[in-house]
């Protein structure tokens, strides 16, 4: 059967975390290796209430095949969201409800790549975005970012090669943590309005701060060549799998034929749902009981690893999202520490997988909205132990 | 903007469909253009009350991120139902949940065919299938089908290109309504085992059968070279988007990868909601009201195509599904029919986007599921005269 498959699917692994995470569901291990929001923090009576109510009022409708584009009540939501958050004007019209902002990367890649064109990635980048993206073979072009943003000097060079596309979360990153400062958007707003290129900018945390000052979008900076991605997955619940693109007209007309190719439409319901739940209940005040408790389990975090991790590892300070990022000294491999850190009854996910074109790198991603300050102590301290036997060795 | 785009979106244009859809919601206008399911046959309160037990009994687990594959519990309905519906043994990690089988025709798409590689397509065959294998930019085969299943003939000239992939809806064909013999489909699986090229069964209508005698899947005929989709569309509601596809492991593998990078997974609440519905309800009792009501429907419109069309004008006669395909006589396009139906209050779909490479054909689809037995001899009535007045002209 191998010799059915098609060139793009032949030698694309599993996914690596999926393989981890199922060491993570023993009984006895601290896992700090998902991605998932808090589940505790997750609504559930006020979206069955939304759901009752939405199958009363409108069940055969909503039960019935609907438009490619999605609700158009829930797009209308997300631009006035748009609006009073960031000060931004979206038509409805250029927005498409996608299946999570996962399918936004696919439908994308699925209309704009050609194989072998270049793609700017962030290094470390997003797994997803990577996996979606290598299905239509582009060029990977990977630029390092770190605390101030993306590094401005490698983009410039990556960019005289004319990538088609950039794919960016400047937010509180996926699997970094960091945030681009505004001045870091400005240049890399100002090099892209040169060279052309689409800039994706992936938002699935921006909500999520805890500290500091919230930044502007690179749609504010870049508006007829920003492309931004956004989900319900964080604020509200992921299994719904609710995204959304806002993409200009011409390319959005591409995007819904591909979306109608692809599945036809979002599943109804379910958009059903979050419009009435958004229209019967007060996100914000839920938004900062998420925030609030990210924020609480973040100083958590980065306080056990000052007093629990050699000092030679050195790790990012997330002011907002789920992840942290660490690094040990050069020479060290994070794949090496998973094995010992399985051992103590801890897990993460090491660094590879972020990465398009490295393996046995030094960092790590490590989450810290899924498990309670006090078990986050006890996880970090073992992680901490890990790491010492594993430089004394 | 135009540079932007890849080359397998920028010759695809929006779906024709769509496009006749919005004619059709003008008041007075009758419509048997659309492929929708009854609405008012949608078990409403059924599934309301499915819905509010699955959310009390495993709200959080429901809203969390889940696996690529589906809930196991759906899963194994539906090997269930295989085996009692048409004794066909199917294994739960065969089965992947999708947003609608359309989701299944884009994964086997994507994962099999490269640009340029031969799909035997039926002629006239299904729009939707047309639509997302054209993104892989395959070399499309068409071949025949007709009252007794496919042209045994030309599909053995076609095969002689060596194709990876075969689609078919053996049952109630979408566009035409024509369901393949037993004798055409041992004939078919027999040139197929010989060539090796994979076959695709769509079955979305197989239980909606209100007259003849069901027929065996070519599962059963070409086991190990069979891939099949499903869909709970047709016999629950659409609005879910919910479906699946059985395949062998090894292109099941491949099909979890894709899906992963596609949207991660198919929307929870929908599915948990259809796997509790299907435990509360007599499912066979349901679909009998269907396949009554759209049995008695389509003889009201088979009997008024009698009285009403003229004599020169040939149809096929369904025993199930949805849909009646018509053909005028020599030398008449049914673009033009459509645009004298326009004026007399009644739509149909034209033939040509059901044809990969023709236009101005003069066949048409002709659906009887949404529209009552009065209201489907009036519209037909309409139809004949402007049949009528086109062939007097």
């Amino acid at each position: 059967m191998n010799n059915l498959f098609s060139d793009r699917i032949a030698d694309v692994p599993r996914s690596f975390i999926r393989e981890i995470l199922k060491t993570a569901l023993q009984p006895n291990v601290i896992s700090f290796a998902g991605g998932l929001p808090n589940r505790d923090l997750f609504p559930v009576e006020e979206i069955k209430a939304a759901t009752v109510k939405v199958i009363d009022k409108e069940g055969r409708d909503v039960f019935q095949y609907g438009n490619s584009e999605g609700s158009v009540k829930l797009r209308e939501y997300i631009a006035g969201r748009y609006r009073t958050r960031l000060g931004l004007d979206v038509a409805v019209d250029e927005i498409l409800i996608t299946n999570g902002s996962q399918q936004g990367l696919d439908l994308l890649g699925k209309v704009i790549l050609n194989e072998g064109e270049g793609l700017v990635i962030e290094e470390p980048g997003y797994l997803g975005a990577i996996q979606a993206f290598s299905l239509y073979r582009p060029a990977f072009l990977p630029v390092p970012v770190s605390d101030a943003g993306m590094d401005t000097v490698r983009l410039s060079q990556a960019l005289q090669q004319k990538p088609k596309l950039m794919y960016t979360v400047p937010n509180f990153q996926n699997p970094s943590g960091i945030t681009y400062s505004d001045e870091n958007r400005r240049a890399v707003a100002e090099l892209l309005a040169k060279s052309g290129t689409v800039l994706i900018e992936d938002d699935p945390y921006g909500e999520l701060r805890f500290s500091g000052e919230a930044k502007r979008s690179f749609k504010q900076y870049l508006p007829k060549q920003t492309v931004m991605l956004g989900s319900f997955s964080k604020t509200v619940v992921p299994g719904f799998r609710l995204g959304w693109i806002v993409a200009p007209k011409p390319l959005m007309d591409k995007l819904v034929i591909a979306k109608q190719a692809a599945d036809l439409h979002t599943s109804h319901l379910p958009q059903a749902i979050i419009r009435q739940y958004l229209e019967d209940n007060d996100i914000d005040r839920h938004i900062a009981v998420i925030r609030d408790a990210y924020g609480r389990q973040c100083r958590a975090m980065l306080s056990a690893m000052e007093r629990q991790f050699p000092a030679e590892v050195r790790h990012t300070h997330p002011e907002g999202g789920m992840f942290v990022w660490a690094e040990l000294p050069e020479g060290l491999a994070s794949l090496d520490l998973f094995e010992l850190a399985v051992k103590e009854n801890v897990v993460f996910v090491p660094g590879d997988p972020f990465y398009v074109n490295r393996t046995r790198t030094r960092t790590m991603r490590i989450n810290f909205s899924c498990v309670d300050e006090a078990t986050i102590g006890i996880g970090i301290e073992r992680l901490g132990n890990a790491m010492r036997r594993m430089m004394k060795a």
